[in-house]
């Protein structure tokens, strides 16, 4: 029997849930701002949407929740957003929509089973976003700065953006062939995920990291050579749009991304905070072209990315950012002798309708430790009726701050309390 | 291959999202004036965590999506928000805080494979809270009160209050006694769950919809005949402060509720829409004094309810609640020729950054085409840049309400859309 929530999983309580808060909240407002709209896909899927063949990583494969139901139908836990999401643009038939762009965005918990540690939960939790119409470098631009702006507001400004492009398929196929003649003769040393990635998508060998320090690896030829007309006339110009937004960039030409389902713009930004690990990606996105069409839907462009949650809490810390993680109670209710229960709560009730945060001791405490109460929940304003207010049908409020005191009717509450705190 | 959301389950995007949004923030923004605060649990739990024996409904046992993970653990989707929350709150020691009431809220997706219709879902969504502290009507109160104020916010008045006490231990013990006495003649006609039941719990034989109309049912002894002194006690408080409130009631002496963990007040609200299914509840919730015991907490008494989010819109729709599901663009830029996307861009980007919503078109439409994308974004202001506004380094901004149209250099643009939209 165990009663703690299982192995990397967490709860969110407390200070920390307020930062949670605060982050989606920052989130939302800049997506309002970019005209992206919330879509929610169930947590679940079924196991075909995420086990695509070739067009998945390693890490769909070996790390997912996958169960069968009762009706011994195979379903997996998500285990990251694109896939679902893209499910659903084709399911509701979304790409029907006149509009020319349709911009996205999602929060949700991805589950993957990989051994714990900080900053890699089984149950993590990303924000990101999808942006389907034409092939545009202002559409990777875009996404691009719904991320940046998402931490310049949190407060983390320690990274780079790094840019790479893959290139159409035409590009990515010649790329392959060069890689293999390239990795043909250094096979036998490699390791064997990286023998199985020769055959299956040899882009992927670039990621390894047993082999990364290989000498095969160093040499090996770079995607930009390899690169037709359009894919580059693609990749220029999205470095255009960069230098005319003034966001600076490194290209990265080695930078392939873990997922295959990328055509062009790959993109991570990755912090510079000189306490944070080396080459610590704090989100990452990229353009791809054929997914609509793998879930039945015509051939339609998108871009997107993804943050983690968990991730860029770390990376706040890691910046020093002050959330407001303190309570906030406007107005606290203090009793003295149960008769008076029953005046305040009415007054408590009040003042929630009118729109304070109002809380009262229920149990009868002494003052002292009522007292202790306000000074603990924060609380602006101390409401207190014993008997002799309650006689005259008055009460005392106490600005805790000001250590005003002025002794009001009932009906004088609220007015009392809004031109105190000035709501 | 299937690539559709799986059976019971569903993607909430477009006008609907909307109102989920609606409602959440609704419920955010009375849990923010109640001091409620927010607790997040993870998606699964330990099956233990479910499967308490006894201590829980039919529905866990039959009901429950349950799965070994890779390292052979039972893990399973929660079925409902109760428990995981009570574990977390063991879990974190949260019972060891000074404060004497302690308010917890959580929005969360429950599980439960059933047949699917409408208003039940397998995946669905609830919001709930949970009050820990001594036992006191006044928390049950605050409990049912959350819920009606968040029905009154969200439009929906056609409902009734139905209470019912359970009773603590002891008087429980007493009328389940009375309960097997009375069954005891009529066991073999009645349904196999409730032969069951008859042994494991007999209270949740009221609850039977198979037997419901059988003679026994009619004639069972009624629980408020076998409540001990305290218990009577209780439930009288609990009735004067609903009457001290203005809160009108029903007694419903037959009601137990699904779960087995409540004692003393079980509270349902219930649906007087005349379009409503007979019945028809829309949430319900109950005083507990054991579960944190369960986990391994000293004895804690509780309360709390929670409220299906797919529901509460049935019955909005039922009450004809408009929410605001339209798009609102502030501005739309329209480019005349590829050669001002750069400078629309720019521009769009600092609106952006002064807090309105911006999009434009980025694929060099007509202009018929779109002015018909700034009616469908119902945009406020059209921002139109061409050949001669480029030369002269100004963009044309079109007041789409009032006609008025005025020409303005780029930096003035952010002050005009502040003087129009006065935000």
């Amino acid at each position: 029997m165990s009663y703690r929530a299982p192995r990397g999983t967490q709860d969110v309580l407390g200070e920390e849930v307020k930062k949670w808060q605060e982050v989606e909240k920052l989130a939302r407002e800049i997506c309002e701002r970019y005209h992206i709209s919330e879509l929610r896909t169930p947590i679940f899927e079924h196991t075909e949407v995420f086990a695509r063949g070739n067009d998945a990583s390693d890490m769909v494969n070996k790390e997912m929740y996958t169960f069968m139901d009762r009706g011994e139908r195979s379903l997996t836990l998500k285990p990251e957003g694109t896939a679902g999401l893209v499910r659903a643009f084709v399911e509701h038939k979304l790409y029907a929509n006149p509009s020319s762009v349709q911009r996205f965005f999602y929060f949700s918990p991805n589950f993957r089973y990989e051994r714990p540690q900080k900053g890699r939960m089984r149950i993590f939790h990303q924000f990101g976003v999808e942006f389907f119409g034409e092939a545009n470098p202002y559409l990777d631009l875009e996404s691009i700065m719904v991320g940046l702006n998402l931490l310049d507001e949190i407060g983390v400004h320690k990274y780079k953006l790094v840019i790479n492009t893959l290139g159409d398929a035409e590009s990515q196929a010649a790329y392959k062939v060069a890689l293999k003649e390239h990795f043909k003769p250094h096979l036998d040393t490699l390791c064997s995920d990286c023998q199985r990635r020769y055959e299956q998508n040899p882009l992927r060998m670039l990621d390894c990291k047993v082999d990364h320090d290989h000498e095969a690896m160093k040499t090996a030829p770079i995607n930009l050579d390899y690169l037709n007309e359009e894919s580059q006339t693609y990749f220029e110009t999205l470095k255009k749009t960069l230098d005319e937004q003034n966001i600076p960039y490194e290209v990265d030409p080695r930078m392939v991304r873990g997922l295959d389902y990328y055509t062009h713009t790959v993109y991570e930004v990755i912090s510079t905070d000189e306490n944070a690990a080396a080459q610590s990606t704090i989100f990452a996105g990229g353009r791809y072209s054929h997914m609509v069409e793998y879930f039945g839907g015509p051939q339609t462009d998108a871009v997107g990315f993804a943050v983690g949650i968990e991730r860029l809490l770390i990376y706040a810390e890691l910046a020093g950012v002050k959330f407001d993680t303190g309570e906030h109670v406007d107005v606290f209710a203090m009793p003295m002798g149960q008769e008076s229960n029953m005046q305040l709560f009415k007054l408590i009730t009040e003042l929630r309708k009118a729109g304070f945060c109002a809380d009262m001791d229920y149990e009868n405490k002494s003052m002292k430790a009522q007292f202790k109460m306000v000074d603990r929940t924060n609380a602006k304003i101390a409401m207190i009726s014993g008997g002799n207010e309650l006689e005259q049908g008055v009460v005392n409020l106490k600005n805790i701050e000001t250590q005003e005191q002025v002794t009001v009717s009932y009906e004088d509450v609220v007015g009392q309390v809004r031109k105190w705190l000035g709501k």
